[in-house]
């Protein structure tokens, strides 16, 4: 197990905080770093986690500065991790003809091809090392949920398709449902995968997973923007996974397009909150005893001298 | 009165919409840009405006991104404005020996040295020429309330000790309360006045203006983190204007300091809901009429389709 190395200083936040590590990935290759938001109830007791994944572009803290989905985890008593996009400064990135594809547009996949599949196994990062990472790291419960927005949105479908036994619950906002069909899965996939190996492909394409998914019941909350321009333009494809998801009574998705909203973190930001008491529900168990001694929480977030 | 340019594309939020402008500003002598946040209540009736001056650093989006205003705004029904933080390209911008001052560090103050005095006229720019085009260009009332964070604080504080006859309530989150005897406040006053003008310099500084206030009663919430590093290297001094305002039967300051909170928009964004709602609460007169059609509002930020 690698060791942490807390990076930049730790920031109070909606009465918890927020800290970033660094650590050297075994199945990456590379140095890594995450930042994690502890709700104030992990001062008392340990807390389960919604893991995060972040949509092209961004790194591991603009998901913690943007969406606003620290005030959600400490009304919901959640930890909350947010990975970065992807292997950074491996010596992939030195070689210029695959700057475009690298930056921040990682997708969630073990990549086979020689050229890749030193650095590129974010499955196996986010299903396994992390977690693994955390749990004993940190005083959190194993239990867990994911979620995503964007490529994210797809890392998050993945993950709950191909591993469902580790998570409570998963839910996406605006995913590439459809990789293995679409410009940017396509060009990506080429080279993880090889041009010609599309049975690989498929096995990082929800719209695939869902046909072939055998497991637990998996209900699936996708919100959609209907003004993103990748939805309009057919990148996303919500629709595609609906319809695949039909074949397969063990998976149900529930597709909400919101009316005039696009792709960005102003649409993450207003349905957070929808997303995370979602997977509260399933992560946080109801009350089960008579402590009710929440008085001295309220303090927490509004104190202060007055002169 | 300059004509509006919108810029960048309209981005829906909280069942609202964010938009930018930019126009030629008459008292600044450049083009400036601004976003302005219309909450789902404007698409029905007249709203009043919330100005939110933004810290050393951010432009005019950096905020609407970084501190989940406007979820409160449209909770409340107020419009919000995000200025820029300053004039840019200007002339003096392309003096090599004057970058530092000018990235973003920009005073709000109508300075006087001719260097200065062409395109540093903030003051003016957001008591006067600003509001006249919200309130000429857009369907909102006349009633506006401010508040800004770190520089844009002290901005808020200055716009409602000069001008108290505007705003219906000022607050102000870590403000720089006493630039004429702080670094960075002196640095820059230096050039927007002289070295030695120091009665101008007091003009701009609300330790001073605080007790010469004649005005109506102005109560004054701040909220101030004790772990910002410029609180405690004393840069900021919201204890300075507490001490100066008891002299002033007319100016009441309530400074909550915030247990372990730092200085940026973390903070900001935990403390966000409080300082709307109490701009809301001069802002937004009680409901008078039996009118509580509101179920049509309800699929505003939660409808779609379900497949």
């Amino acid at each position: 197990m690698s060791e942490l190395c807390e990076v930049g200083s730790a920031q109070k936040c909606f009465g918890g905080v927020l800290k970033q590590f660094s650590h050297h990935s075994e199945v990456l290759h590379c140095t890594m770093t995450f930042s994690i938001y502890f709700p104030k109830q992990a001062t008392k007791e340990s807390v389960p986690v919604l893991y995060y994944l972040s949509d092209i572009g961004c790194d591991h803290l603009t998901a913690a500065k943007e969406t606003g989905a620290q005030r959600f985890c400490t009304e919901h008593g959640i930890a909350m991790v947010f990975p970065d996009t992807g292997p950074r400064n491996t010596p992939m990135h030195d070689e210029g003809s695959n700057q475009q594809l690298l930056e921040g547009a990682t997708f969630v996949a073990n990549a086979t091809h020689e050229d890749w599949s030193m650095h590129f196994n974010m499955f196996s990062y986010l299903t396994e090392e992390l977690p693994a990472l955390i749990e004993s790291s940190f005083d959190v419960t194993s239990a867990k949920s994911i979620m995503g927005h964007g490529m994210g949105g797809h890392g998050a479908l993945v993950c709950a398709l191909k591993r469902p036994e580790l998570y409570a619950s998963v839910s996406a906002l605006a995913p590439i449902c459809n990789p293995s069909d679409v410009a940017v899965g396509k060009r990506v996939f080429a080279q993880y995968f090889g041009e010609d190996d599309k049975a690989a492909w498929h096995q990082w394409d929800p719209v695939h997973l869902v046909q072939g998914y055998i497991g637990p019941e998996l209900p699936i909350l996708i919100d959609q923007g209907s003004d993103d321009l990748f939805y309009k333009t057919k990148q996303l494809r919500p629709d595609a996974l609906v319809r695949a998801s039909a074949t397969n009574p063990l998976i149900s998705v529930v597709l909400r397009v919101q009316d005039g909203y696009e792709h960005s973190h102003f649409f993450v930001q207003t349905f957070m909150d929808d997303h995370i008491m979602l997977h509260a529900n399933t992560l946080v168990p109801p009350p089960d005893d008579d402590d009710d001694g929440d008085d001295e929480d309220q303090g927490d977030r509004g104190e202060g001298g007055s002169d």
